[in-house]
């Protein structure tokens, strides 16, 4: 069962309608080409504006379904594509997600996956804006396949790849938005490339299914100027399910990486690499500890 | 803190002293370049015999201690090295292990681990030899540090990484012997080499720690001819704490590979990568299942 898959690697401005609009315009491109099955990028309806801490960017949450979700759901049925989309959901006053919504190819929402993983760093203070996750780490079943799909940070945790594939995910997916601090040493840079592409593909390794991760690209200023910004380094990529790197994009452009992944072929790589046959959950108990002391 | 390392691969022959005194005069030799730690390929005395299923492959099997960690002994403190060695223990009749043993720079034995994932796939009988570990994912502590020993197949699973790091390890090391069945296509074959280095470099990633990982060379025949056997990939590499690969060997010469790693890395890996801080071990429980049906 082949799947034609589409990644929407994007640059993002102030303006959400110009964003949405270049989103529509590419997600067309891919729909021409064939692809089935499109995701976007994290928060791919504004900048990343989680670089400083403001009171006013919750201005751009918005409850879902909502006027965008309509937007992303016409696009879907018209084209007849699964669309996997990222948005700032506005669950209450003062309770906000950082949520993936999926939508079917009748343009339903099927689904929605709120962010578990939430991280906080310099330029990235996602923790004042999301409240982590509480609908666990479940996989969205869509008329293409069940789908795992997760959010940027989860990418680094084997727990949440792992739960999604044991509860039947056929595929990951990361929307995600990470970029390098410029005054990174050009050799920190690329370390830092490579583990984020390494611990991907490795869920792909370790659960026999494909990983697509879509990224954005460009340079986004610190409102604050504390720091330089991100350079978000793009890398959107397809992997098969031997984590073998199928596609990648560019570092610095906008792209539809299109590619062709075999839902079958999990069932061959788990029959030759039958990992799932020998997991020791009867000595795995401690992994439910932040840590053993 | 710089820790001097030295992976010995090397190839194996149906002789037992000839593969000891092999190894006793490779980890001279990376003892003279200053090694303090060295580490061994799994069951490095002798071929790899699980190839088939045969009772008297049992006679290879010894007690821990016996006479082989007595000669590894001697060495370790000799050299006054840390030594990770990799056995097959008889623990009564009918109950056997695969089984690493480590020794301290004075010659003790500081702690063994009994492999806890046992493969078995055509020419990887394991299931016929080594009962499961039942010490669980224990790290060693040593002079030199507390080392999360894990062996071969351990290393396609995050979880036995995960539980080492939570229980303090500072270092993973895995022997292991892999190779290729001859019959599969070139692009088959490197598509697994790299499915191998980017899982076991992705424990790295995940944990913030060093990997060392020990692989055997040369091309081992089937005895029951049913295979054209084994031909083991080298590649033993060593990776820091943010899943660079910082030494590699080849795929087909003996070598002794040596290079530095520092254990004071992990901390500064970890305040820039915390993952340890956001994991979701509230929803994680679902991990203890095989399969979530």
């Amino acid at each position: 069962m082949e799947l034609k898959v589409a990644l929407i690697q994007q640059s993002c401005t102030a303006s959400r309608t110009e964003n949405i609009d270049k989103t529509i315009s590419m997600i067309e491109k891919a729909s021409q080409s064939g692809a089935e099955l499109i995701a976007l990028q994290e928060l791919h309806t504004s900048l990343y504006f989680c670089q400083t801490e403001n009171g006013a960017n919750f201005d751009l949450a918005e409850p879902i379904p909502s006027e965008t979700t309509k937007i992303f759901s016409q696009i879907a049925a018209q084209k007849k594509i699964i669309l996997i989309t990222s948005l700032f959901e506005r669950r209450a006053a003062g309770l906000y997600h950082n949520t993936a919504v999926v939508f079917d190819t009748d343009g339903s929402i099927e689904g929605k996956y709120r962010k578990m993983h939430i991280p906080d760093d310099p330029a990235f203070y996602e923790k004042f804006y999301f409240t982590p996750g509480d609908l666990g780490f479940e996989p969205i079943q869509t008329s293409r396949g069940k789908l795992g799909v997760l959010i940027c940070w989860d990418q680094w945790f084997p727990e949440a790849a792992r739960l999604m594939a044991l509860k039947g995910a056929e595929l990951l997916i990361y929307p995600t938005a990470i970029g390098w601090d410029t005054q990174d040493t050009p050799e920190e840079q690329e370390k830092q490339l490579s583990a984020w592409l390494t611990i991907q593909r490795s869920h792909a390794v370790a659960n026999g299914i494909p990983v697509l991760s879509i990224n954005r690209v460009g340079h986004e200023k610190d409102p604050s100027g504390q720091t330089t910004g991100i350079k978000f380094w793009g890398n959107s990529f397809i992997a098969g399910s031997q984590g073998e790197l199928l596609k990648i994009a560019s570092r610095d452009q906008e792209e539809v990486l299109s590619g062709e992944i075999n839902l079958n072929q999990s069932e061959k790589v788990r029959r030759i690499w039958p990992f799932f046959r020998d997991r020791r959950v009867d000595a795995y108990k401690d992994i439910l500890k932040l840590y053993d002391n």
